[in-house]
């Protein structure tokens, strides 16, 4: 019983192997009404694509998207919104030699027990190409969001074990600064050093791993049902499903186990503006969700993101239907770094979210 | 648009308010012909039930479930199981003084903010008494995943920031500890401690975080869907969607996030035993998850568990009906530390998840 | 994969077994804030319970129903609304003999086809006992869409070949007349025919079917959703779904099949009122939906109900362990015609659906 | 919230409009390691496809299928299938005149009312173009349902009030009968007095309605969910979401509301063959369903289908951005009877309900 649809009210169904035909994705739920264009979901795929920096795998893939349905004179129809990108720089060859061989770290073993027959050219369904069509669904949540004020940025905070500071920054900066290095790093200092972390790696054939920060701004309170389909509970889920995350964190995270009680209570308050009264709270260790339900303040999570599995040093496998142990190189175009194109796709998923649950509000009061 | 059930396949609905007339869960989707009684499940909430150690509430129920359908001469019949555990000590008195306030930490004013209308007493639908329903399905799922050999453990590796030392000990061990201290710690040395950071806590009138990890012993390879509904982004929703609940890590976790590719890999290699050949890793980095599928080796996650927000020190508030800020010293009946109670409730949550990709895994291959 | 669940935003989940504890319905999806007593959901089953005509079952059960979660201060919480009705005459005496036979008819060799282990005291799970935990969701769902404006009328139109005529007949009156008569007939006249029918058959050992239909007026146009879940596939859906229903149809129904274009297509006019300006047609042969979405004008639907499967008379049939013919009479406690009892049901099922598709709509739009 | 799939375990999601870039399905939850081929598709396609018959509208589209995923060496991957279908022969400029007006019968006005902006080329999403799509994933449905050895045909059983005689036809006649006439009738003697029905209606710019009969052969017992997921629901569903239905019944259907309980009740009786030994009913009247559950026997389901509303006749109607009365003469390109061709998208529907619950039926039991 497959999982290739995520999201209740608004519902994204992605499709496509790497080396097949072509990838894509349906939005279904999408409300009638929202402007949207090509050229706002190519905007976003230009982020996540390959081939652009020498932080990420060579493959040039242009990812031209094109909208099938579901939008008529510029305006989407409440009707599926299909949308597709060709595979175009194919090359399945490197694929070959290992089509038996379980790369580690990735999913050839386990879906080659799972279904017995795989496509296992660039990993099939499993590769990292899929997530191009999050980033399309993700362009459309975020038109949807943006109608209610919110925004959302991803920006690497961690490479290799360095980490960014950005405790000055505020979220405008933070948006303007992960535009301006190819690291995607808010910190414009610290982004030079993750790169040569980077490249050091790249070098040595091997990769490193990192922290993707995620937070969405102006937020209103309400978001999120209990008690299953909180509001973390699904940014969880969203988050988790990309692959090479192995975990997931929201507000004070992990940190929150080493605190006490009066430490991590975020007090209240109310804040009178020109705008009204709203209730606020001082400090933002929650990370803007309480008992699973936004608080009306920013929403904060992290990921943990592996280092790239695929790398050139030699490795020991297994070849599972010879059932023979075999060492392998890995060649193929392989980033030696994920977090920079993991941003776009954590921000994608973060926004559809968001887009679920503000449509699953609508209907909390008679 | 409510979120109350959980799974796809093994569906649990839960259902009551903590100071309700009862609370209640209906297991859809559990196939016919599994043994079950009552006694499995009361087994099971035993674990959570609270007034039983001094490390936890004094609130005191009996937690007494009723089968009320779906079983018949003591085996399931493949439909609906509905299960009921009346409200029994309910004393909503130290709520009504602030039932307008929204108490740090917890879900008062989000629950206002989204309904207009909410049950106070004792945090009503919000409240960790709804994780008793759970424990019951849990102990349906448990007893669905052992007809294939598949065993869970939650257990309590850090308090306070101490932690336990766990390295030598096997499966069996764990579960045995875990049954013979009142923290669910499987160091019992390190117990004794946790004990005192907690007991201290309390006694100054606040309250310690910690994290539990989550244990599943003999899951066979190719539980998971791609793409969304991988076997880790399901386990990320189902842990995170339980209170308090801050972060959720797989394998190496954030520690993934410093490794390098060389490191991270675990290497495959080929075990022959009497009981046949399997492919299987040297080291578990991936915590028994790759491409978000199960791969044969144990699965291993843990959570992160904020202190309890209900704490006997004075804090600082608002009264949000009035929109005054007040100061609150919140008096009912609370754990000092939550982790020794959530840990039947992560593997509860743990057991469905298991429960449901294996039948969803059923329908892989043609 | 089971399916005691139905509707998206307006989710109703039924469990219990005809001779079990109880049976009970979880209503998950309401919003908050909507007026809700024990007395909304007890009038309605009140029309359902056995025992009080001589054209209904002689089992007496009182039908009270407990809520047991969900609504505080006379109001919904927008969290799950759990109700409760004790099973209390339960004699199963009279279907011990007959629980190996296949009683023609019902569904007792697929459910042993099926399950292989199955609870055979009156029909378990597939008695008509399941629909008053129908009607009870239905009782809440008629609250809601009431807040719109809507409400909701079956009453029977044809029993055992003896038809109503209702064509003077205005939307109250129908209402006031079918509570009038224990047949559940608009027209009072044809009503005592149809009752005559109803128990010759009855001393017969045999039963009748009939016809119910069921009107839902003053509903908004724009429920339904492309192209799946138009109103008029889960209207089918619903009404199909309880026992004995062997068809539906909308607006001119089968009839249609006979008509030309010329004649079913309903004409448009402008309607200036009073209230407004509103698009309706003449006539409605459409049945108040067109495309799967409502127009605005009454929707009318109408179901055959087969004749009580459970007859006095002799009848042939298998044992389906021993795999030998035997025969059978039928003792128990059976209604000679189930129309009248079926009303509340199919009312109860075009509520549900009306409900779904009001919270649905609202995310319509931008 | 939308409704553009259909399917639990094998989930059909359609997308696209009648006069957009294309039109298209995603399949997800085929199993692997089903043989299919673009030709299986297209095979279907082609009995649907328009402009093959003076019967049908003289829109010419090839409707050439792709499979852009899902597929690997012949086979299904158990990952999404994704196929799409160009739409060439666009021509809206009929529509644009009636782009304000509601052309009788038809799904303007209440798309207009429900979204605001709509597609008006043709129909847009509510065109009848959007079930070649449904037939696409019914082509798979079939393969995958041949698996297990059944058969699913549709044939006209009335056109214009004349009927088709087929009682001494067997289920190969049948099927073999349909692909010999372009009404898809197994009485090849009727079919020529259909014919001439529906030509005179086409020359008189009228149109005719008719009832289609669907078999399914060879399904075996326990197919079917209690209590809201019987077979017979989701078959009412499918067929009742097709456009032009407005009827559904199954077995005596209607009929049963006229027939005693003696008369109705099919008698079991155990029949031994060389293939083993079966419980069987002399009669069909249930249709192949008891209890909403397969029993073994023929499933059998009629529909009811209107005459096309888009009649060249003058109507009166109304624009309703103006809110004007106008009149009306409907050009465009239209079929005189559709009942031919909604045939294999009836026959897809059932096949796609068999494939669901074919999987669903696999976890009935532990």
């Amino acid at each position: 019983m497959a999982g290739n649809t995520f999201g209740k009210a608004f519902k994204v169904t992605t499709w496509g192997e790497s080396h097949g035909a072509a990838i894509g994705v349906v939005v279904d739920g999408c409300p009638a009404g929202l402007e949207l264009s090509e050229e706002d979901v190519q905007r976003e795929l230009d982020k996540r694509a390959p081939g652009r920096s020498e932080l990420a795998t060579a493959r040039r893939e242009e990812d031209k998207v094109a909208i099938l349905s579901g939008v008529f004179d510029g305006r989407t129809l409440g009707t599926p919104i299909s949308m597709l990108i060709w595979n175009k720089d194919v090359d399945p060859s490197p694929y070959e030699a290992l089509k038996n061989v379980a790369r580690p770290g990735h999913a050839d073993l386990p879906y080659f027990l799972k279904y017995g027959h795989r496509d296992w050219r660039g990993g099939g369904r499993a590769s990292a190409r899929e997530t191009a069509a999050r980033v399309a669904a993700g362009a459309v949540a975020k038109k949807l969001i943006r109608t209610y004020g919110i925004e959302v940025v991803a920006h690497v905070v961690e490479v290799g074990g360095v980490r960014a500071r950005i405790e000055g920054l505020n979220f405008e900066e933070i948006r303007r600064n992960v535009e301006h290095n190819d690291v995607r790093c808010a910190d414009l200092e610290t982004a030079k050093e993750m790169r040569r972390v980077i490249l050091k790696a790249k070098e040595e054939g091997d990769s490193v791993g990192g922290i993707v920060e995620v937070i969405a701004w102006n937020v209103p309170p309400g978001l999120g049902e209990p008690v299953f389909d909180k509001l973390d509970a699904d940014l969880a889920k969203a988050l988790m499903s990309i692959g090479a995350v192995k975990g997931v964190e929201v507000g004070a995270g992990f940190e929150a186990a080493r605190l006490r009680g009066s430490e991590m209570n975020d007090e209240f308050y109310v804040e009178r503006s020109e705008d009204g009264v709203r209730i606020r709270t001082k400090t933002n260790r929650a990370g803007g969700i309480l008992g699973g339900i936004s608080t009306g303040m920013p929403i904060i999570c992290r990921i943990a993101v592996k280092p790239t599995p695929s790398i050139r040093k030699r490795q020991k496998s297994v070849d599972f239907v010879r059932l023979e142990e075999v060492e392998l190189e890995i060649k193929g175009r392989h980033d030696p770094c994920i977090c920079p194109r993991i941003a776009p796709v954590a921000e994608a998923m973060v926004a559809i979210v968001l887009a679920d649950h503000l449509l699953r509000n609508k209907l909390a009061r008679a």
